[in-house]
């Protein structure tokens, strides 16, 4: 057997079918799935569509962690739904503000070589303590506790070899914004990213989590990192050491593309409003007001992440025009923090300190005000997916939004020294912290009874594929379109995802607030609709809503001239063919209202073929391309992955 | 001088105008004045609108804690909005999540002997540490800030003699529960509620404040303790013995009304949904299942409310379907609570622990599941506040709300020490605590500039009294309709109080939600319409609001058998005419579509004259009464006090 890397050990012990040549669709046997409160409704209506008597996998687990704020009923009776089908379907079941799922599934059940699907895009944070963890549409991980293998192309792997070690107010958030500012939000596409090289060793299994959080801002399929003895002393602390399992590169294994990281040589860095892919130097922006600092998320998740903004903002107050918003990342963090006495100090700093869950972070609660700047140790920074339309928010590192509270301005935290005459507080990992395990219902816990409160609507069903289309191009538009503007994030939409007629209104809402209504009205006069698109279509998170949502409102196919991965799989999954242009310039010759036809399509999807459409009125004929597999290629023709499983 | 009571020496002390005579105005010197979020905004733009230059009073408070969710942009502008305002007008700036107003009030600024007042309706808490401290609306509020009196009807007292020596598991929420069990929601109407005898000495400071608190639910003008040894004890915990003087009432003073409560004999209470009248012993309703237990507010604020609830739970973990909310009231509460290890056991037990604030209180989060029970120490449970239309809100103390937390059912404390082998945990007040300053910003801060998100707009204008009137009866409502059924609470509509156009639309929603529609369209045929009513009218909180948006849709008038105090003076102050049947009979002649015509309006308003309308196409003559005083008809003459301040 030839020399691999953690990747390929990990693909190959998991590998069902296919075989693992970049590019190629393989089938992984899933050991654990997750499913959070915002994708998981539809999850359980989709197992309770299936009929499925209880999950497969080793470990399924139902977090609630998104929507927490209870503006009205819909949001506790989610909960209460939730936790019933966690009951029915032999899930655990993390009541709701226990924690980020991400980081209380790292805490409690994460483990070194085995798989897990989440229907959450930053899943991928299991990768930092030797885990296959892949983030997914819902449809996916629903077919996943059904037992069923998951679907994905053989991804490239790419080696980042870590050298030196992080110098003082330098931390991993800095070094994965490090990547991101080399590769920006597509840099990643196609690959897994497996860290290794002698610089591991100075980081922990939590900066671990920080930086294969984030590799899904890259595109990457997952981020990957060995299973060593700081694994080991993770597991140690969390009480599980006997779950750890030594998981690292063969000598002399290679990687299809190889880079390197001098952690000595990184700086702060921070990423400008609107993309996390655009990292500048701290110091490129200090100077700037800072309205509100907000720390927390599954971006910046561990005990360290939180006390090391404790010590630099002990025995002072946050300055008086900012919100400090502190978010603990688990009920776990929390206890541990105000054991160590670190919470103490973020009060008297002027913290509000709010319950264990996302929170701003995915848009629910914590908006900024209009024309402000807000500094977040979080994962994403979309155009509008804080609340705020045009807000500001920047993504950085704990000690950078430390610096930012204190001073009211954007601060390279290393200034901190001269201009506060702050030392640089120096972390070591506990060997013992509190275990918080109360919170966690076994999978065998409750009623059978789903509860279903009255915003929580059957799944609607949808026809099989025509051999005919002639329908209007929608909406035309650019590149990195991501989940947001496709399907609004934030308060006003959220409550809404166990009720797609409702949640279909903010269909491609932040691209066109007009778009429902032209829908509406498209559908008097055609058989749905079809959409153009740019580069890196469908990133971001990995709401499945953003295909089911415009789906129900018509939506036949989509073009682009390429796809982001889990948006990708998500059309692929609802019926929605996902062509691409084989000419990309031939984007630049369609308008928003030209009337598409397409003919033939069930032989060519049934063949593989390319597909000529004919723009109604004009000499144009566009080629359409897609690389699906033959099993997708009946998905489409069934009209959707729901309709084959019903079939079955 | 004659004898006098505790009420009687504060408003003497602070009589402006009038006499001290039942039922006649007076006015009255107001010391201090505090401002809520809520209501603030609106307060400030009004004194935009005056051009105040620097508030008048002796302390001057603005507070930010009900609205804290920012689910967009609007909310942090408020906030901004607010710090700024305060620091032009010379307001302290309470920072957003520092607590509670009331709670924050009276650890810092409230003083024996003042006067207080506030745009807030549960401010008599002040009255907790011997404050003369007054609920009103913010025009008010705004005017006192400028330096002018406050005007009331004298009211009567009620003298509350109290003795014995609560018992085990029964708390200072029981007492006032005792209250409306016995005097329902209108109990207190026209009456200061004066609390004395030996009892007093077994409750603290922060038990006065609660049964202050909740007298406003009683309809009482405000709720009067004397300041004794243990209001000096109290001041000296907070570190402000020197602010401490001696107000008992003579010997032998006498009130209207004397009723006694012996504390030995008060029951576990509870308020059953709908009404924080509707009280009965915890025992009758035992044994009903429940899914949230939210404890906090300014109605159980104090270290020992969250504390015993602490050590009820320490060591156990919450019933798995109940949803533990914990609001602790103020960051002093909260960082104390930590301080003595209090905290750690509320967590552990799985309590979600929110920002310090009001949050569910006024249905800003914390909305229960449908058709499900929640448990709150909270002061109301007006119909849909929550932020669910049909929830079963019940109020209670924290024992009993802890109990129902450990069992999930509704559960007599008592019997904890049976079923859970629990003894009551012995609270002694702490001679020394934490005092926390930091998040309040004095006076002379900040910046002069006003700070205006696009969702902040200057105050309409309205036009003078007309002198004949026609218009229809665009609602006929029956007994006891609350300003949340006037103007809708909760998180739709909060986030709108500085845009009087946009919260319009929720004018009577509750009642009726075809309301603003129906007002639109009967623009276009009248100038205007009128609302008519049952008994106590318009009760519940202090939002203007309430007034204002009706106002702005074109009420003139309203007809009602009774109206509460706080929301007839806001109808007053806004120009809406607060008719009252002289026959409440005629009430039944009237119905929702009839046009009343009124003629010789205001020389009749000049006179202070009945005023009789007629009925289009019927033989129905309605005699309308009214009692104001000749300040306030010159204010009804002039279209409102807006108008009147202007024109000075």
């Amino acid at each position: 057997m030839k020399t691999q890397n953690v990747s390929q050990k990990l693909i190959s012990a998991h590998l069902i079918s296919g075989e693992m040549i970049p590019g190629t669709e393989i089938g992984l046997k899933i050991d654990q799935v997750l499913l959070q409160d915002a994708t998981g409704t539809l999850v359980m209506l989709e197992l309770e569509a299936f009929n499925l008597k209880k999950a497969k996998p080793e470990i399924a687990v139902q977090y609630v962690d998104h929507n927490l704020l209870q503006t009205d009923y819909k949001n506790m009776d989610d909960h209460l739904f939730l936790q019933s089908a966690a009951a029915r379907f032999g899930f655990w079941f993390s009541r709701t503000g226990n924690g980020i799922s991400h980081v209380v599934h790292m805490e409690r059940f994460g483990r070194p070589g085995k798989t897990l699907l989440g229907s959450d895009s930053h899943t991928p944070a299991g990768g930092g303590i030797g885990m296959l963890a892949i983030g997914t549409g819902g449809l996916d991980v629903a077919l996943a506790a059904a037992g069923e293998p998951y679907y994905v192309k053989m991804p490239k792997i790419m080696g980042i070899k870590l050298i030196g070690k992080l110098p003082d107010w330098v931390s991993a958030k800095d070094v994965v914004l490090e990547m991101l500012r080399r590769y920006d939000v597509t840099g990643g596409r196609g690959y897994i990213l497996e860290y290794y090289g002698p610089g591991l060793k100075t980081l922990s299994a939590w900066d671990r989590h920080v930086i294969a959080n984030m590799g899904t801002e890259l595109g990457a399929t997952t981020s990957v990192f060995p299973s060593d003895e700081i694994t080991r002393e993770f597991l140690k602390q969390e009480e599980r050491e006997d779950q750890w399992i030594n998981l690292e590169a063969d000598s002399g294994a290679t990687y299809d593309k190889e880079i390197e990281i001098n952690l000595s040589a990184v700086e702060p860095l921070i990423a400008l409003p609107g993309s996390p892919g655009d990292v500048v130097t701290v110091r490129e922006v200090s100077g700037l007001t800072v309205n509100q600092v907000v720390i927390g998320s599954s971006a910046n998740p561990g005990l360290r992440d939180f006390w090391i903004v404790s010590q630099i903002v002990k025995g002072k107050a946050v300055s008086p025009e900012i919100s400090f918003d502190v978010n603990p990342s688990s009920r776990q963090v929390l206890e541990n923090l105000m054991e160590m006495g670190a919470l103490g100090p973020l009060i008297a700093a002027g913290a509000r300190l709010h319950q264990s869950g996302c929170m701003g972070c995915i848009g629910m609660g914590q908006a900024p005000a209009t024309n402000t700047i807000s500094l977040r140790t979080m994962p994403r920074n979309f155009p509008g997916r804080s609340g705020t339309l045009d807000d500001k928010i920047y993504l950085c590192s704990p000690e950078t939004a430390a610096a930012a509270a204190l001073t009211g301005k954007i601060t390279d935290p290393r200034d901190l020294e001269t201009i506060l005459n702050i030392s640089y507080p120096q972390w070591k990992e506990p060997a013992k912290i509190k275990i918080i395990k109360e919170m966690l219902i076994d999978p065998n816990g409750g009623t059978t009874e789903l509860i279903k409160g009255p915003n929580i609507k059957t799944l609607p069903l949808f026809d099989e594929l025509p051999d005919t289309l002639e329908v209007p191009i929608l909406l035309k538009m650019g590149d990195d379109i991501s989940t947001d503007g496709i399907l609004k994030a934030g308060a006003e939409v959220l409550p809404l995802r166990s009720n797609i007629p409702e949640i279909s209104k903010y269909s491609y809402y932040a691209i066109d607030p007009t778009f429902y209504d032209r829908a509406i009205e498209n559908q008097k006069e055609y058989e749905g609709y079809c959409v153009i698109a740019g580069d890196n279509f469908a990133q971001g998170s990995s709401r499945e809503h953003a295909a089911l949502a415009p789906k129900y409102l018509g939506q036949k196919f989509s073009i682009a001239k390429s796809y982001a991965r889990i948006g990708w799989q998500n059309l692929i999954n609802f019926g929605i063919i996902p062509f691409e242009f084989k000419n990309a310039a031939d984007w630049n010759k369609l308008e928003q209202g030209d009337i598409l036809r397409i003919e033939g399509l069930k032989a060519a999807i049934k063949n593989n073929d390319s597909i000529t459409a004919t723009v109604a009125g004009k000499d144009i004929k566009i080629i359409l391309t897609y690389t699906i597999s033959e099993r997708q290629a009946e998905i489409i023709l069934k009209g959707g992955v729901i309709n084959l499983v019903k079939h079955k």
